[in-house]
């Protein structure tokens, strides 16, 4: 193992930098923003996936975390998070005795959609000392997992709140892109269903970093869930949600080939950025190069289109905004601390790569 | 760490899933192809990311390995691999130390496309005990890396050829897809050029799975750099150069949700599959079940279209064949071999996120 590079002309490519200054502004501006509104703040750790991050929000004012997966959740229960939020379906035997396990370590609380969900739950969690509490997912205009109706919710709720080892703790949607009026909407239609039939929410959970900045319109809305917002990214900045200077990940890479002249290379490619497009035409743009952009990648390499009359050579190195960070995070071993050129530290990626 | 599963119902989700009877076919099938059409056969090893596929390619008679990062070479060198080619730009001071290094250590070549990279690459290895082989990368449809012209390669093989430490190897090139044709007339000419300028290419290599199984056309070639042909995936059936009963490798997954008729969820998205389409026009396929597909990814959720009348259940386990198996390889901290229902072991993927 090499000695840890001092500044960021030292570090090997590809690599993710994170700028601290601007994550940790970007940490202080959420949490700002979520107590002038009155939500709660509850980050998603897959954008960051390290201990030292998700400490660092809870410290800022975060009311807990968000995982994804129980191996992330382990990693940061680990680490001394004390209060997680699991938002899936959790099923099968050896993740139910994983999820009893944790329960018993931290305050947890998880989501279910159907019937089935929770008879798995209910059976696990039978003799627990604590009630587990089981939030209903809400089917917004995502697609994706939740309720699709008031009643649905209903069924689900009460199949938790007659489970002895389960509390009922409320609602819990994604919105999609967009549709953060329609997931109001929803929402409050089936709160009202559920206390019609006697069932409170203690908790109703919204998520997505664009969502968070109009938190001041979401009166049924208790919690934020936002992941990106403490890295931020080009689909953020194309949603309205940031600028390019609130980015702190930025992919450093060297250009290892420049064939013609509207052509240079990257040694970055889906490997390191992965293929998500999230809307947008291509796969990242340069720090301070706004008229160069990433075109095209395969695994281990990125060409650039360099419009006629630019300058770009054989080894130099260049900061890459990708349009994903989440995905980013996700497929290195370490990721730099940075501030300005100085590296301040180094740290594994300990939460990555837990797909179970 | 739970004990090793012995049959798949045992294994949690999601999980990669590595058939190693399919593999070892798909090894010996290869092989067998290049013997008879009489090219060395240098497989990827990207692929897999594995030593024990890459002894297992090499007893079958491989000419030695393909590697695309210096960690991933290392990762076999380490293994025991003795014959490794790097088809990449190697920069900066770093690396090439790094390079010398391994050089000491196996039978290393690369490949250049510039007179940069030559010039990196023979400061660093004028004192080498053995001179270092240097390909030239050829441009032969891909839009990526290599020379334009013969012109150029002419130009870098001189000055290859020209440095104390390095020696000109010949030419590489990864040709684009249904363009080998084309990749076979390039080389041809350029290899030409170079005799008239007298400079002997001992490898001519070319690679990709589809195109091997044309190499008795391929009169110029004396080396194919195949990667996925061990695994096969959606892409190369839908390029004609496999059949679903070749694919070895699946993500097993669990269905977590059935919100309506026609959707269902599965435990994994693009954190397991990749967001690669590799021009399909979804994201996978659920091993038989084809009138189910994976439509839609987010990073932990796979969503299934389902037609009607299909019965899907929540808690339902399936193997889904993804577009692209390299890039799931390189997902998974560990994979399974599997014979039948039998779990044979769970190895590391010990080349996997070696960025640099």
């Amino acid at each position: 193992m090499p000695e840890k590079p001092k500044t960021i002309a030292e570090i090997e490519t590809p690599a993710v930098l994170i700028d601290v200054d601007r994550a940790a502004a970007n940490i202080a501006k959420a949490q700002a923003h979520a107590n002038r509104v009155g939500v709660k703040l509850r980050p998603h750790i897959k954008t960051h996936k390290l201990p030292f991050w998700a400490k660092t929000q809870v410290e800022a004012g975060a009311a807990g975390i968000t995982c994804q997966k129980i191996g992330e959740a382990e990693v940061m229960a680990d680490a001394g998070m004390a209060d997680i939020f699991l938002p899936y379906n959790i099923l099968g035997e050896a993740k139910l005795a994983r999820l009893l396990a944790l329960h018993r370590r931290v305050t947890l609380s998880v989501t279910a959609d159907s019937t089935e969900t929770v008879a798995g739950l209910a059976r696990t969690f039978t003799d627990a000392a604590r009630r587990l509490s089981v939030l209903v997912e809400c089917e917004t205009g995502m697609s994706r997992c939740g309720v699709e109706t008031p009643a649905e919710a209903v069924t689900v709720a009460k199949a938790i709140a007659a489970a002895p080892g389960l509390e009922f703790g409320g609602l819990m949607t994604y919105p999609a892109a967009g549709k953060a009026d329609e997931a109001e909407r929803r929402l409050r239609e089936t709160r009202d269903a559920l206390a019609a039939a006697g069932l409170v929410c203690r908790v109703m959970t919204s998520g997505g970093t664009p969502d968070m900045w109009r938190s001041q319109d979401a009166t049924v809305v208790t919690e934020y869930r936002p992941g990106t917002y403490i890295y931020m990214d080009r689909s953020q900045i194309a949603r309205g949600a940031a600028t390019l200077g609130d980015c702190a990940l930025t992919v450093l890479a060297t250009v290892v080939s420049r064939p013609t002249a509207s052509r240079a290379v990257l040694d970055a490619g889906s490997k390191a950025f992965s293929s998500d497009t999230l809307g947008l035409p291509d796969f990242g743009e340069i720090v301070g190069r706004p008229d160069i952009r990433v075109t095209k990648l395969s695994e281990e390499h990125g060409v650039l289109t360099v419009p006629e009359g630019v300058s770009v050579a054989i080894g130099e190195r260049v900061r890459v905004i990708p349009n994903h960070a989440c995905v980013v995070s996700n497929l290195f071993d370490e990721v730099y601390l940075v501030s300005g050129d100085r590296v301040v530290d180094v740290l594994p990626v300990a939460a990555r790569g837990k797909v179970t």
